[in-house]
């Protein structure tokens, strides 16, 4: 199912991901499915969106920079940061921003 | 040709856009390209990233608030909005943000 991060109102912090990726799988789905679990699971942790043609574009929203910090430095995701460079990715942009103002529409609502 | 946004130093603002579509195209690729580069002719504008697959997750990137102000009032972008909101979009999120911190990898360099 598709739906939108049920973020709060702003401010909190969305850190934008942009991404390239090497031929082949080589875990990486396992992997990009295991991280949104465990990130989910993080305090501070706010939603998810993400889509990929050539380029993926995936951002998680967060309470605050501190959750971001906590996240980054997560034992699990350290290593998969780790084989992101090593083996997943041939280039990607991480871009850390604060949210200040959201608006948006649901016709179905 | 994929490529990232060559944002420079933050600061800077990025307005993440996340849509699903309605089915059917309705003109919507050729808006979409139309805009893009409307968008890039505007001051401020530093890039853009985007990916769709159910949901669209599309990152314009520019110099400040004022940019952005400025681009969402263009007529022919409102007019696009306008269209969006009626035909395009079953839903959309837009948040505003600040980036503050910015870093990443290119193998290839």
């Amino acid at each position: 199912m598709t739906c939108f991060a049920d973020t709060p109102e702003p401010p909190y912090y969305a850190v934008i991901f942009t991404s390239t990726r090497t031929a082949g799988d080589h875990g990486y789905a396992e992997m990009a499915e295991n991280m949104l679990r465990l990130a989910a699971r993080q305090a501070g942790f706010l939603g998810f969106e993400s889509a990929r043609e050539e380029l993926g574009v995936s951002v998680s929203y967060w309470a605050d920079l501190d959750s971001i910090r906590r996240w980054k430095a997560d034992i699990a995701h350290r290593e998969a940061q780790r084989l992101g460079r090593a083996v997943w990715y041939s280039g990607y942009r991480v871009r850390i921003s604060k949210v200040e103002h959201e608006y948006g529409m649901d016709s179905s609502k």
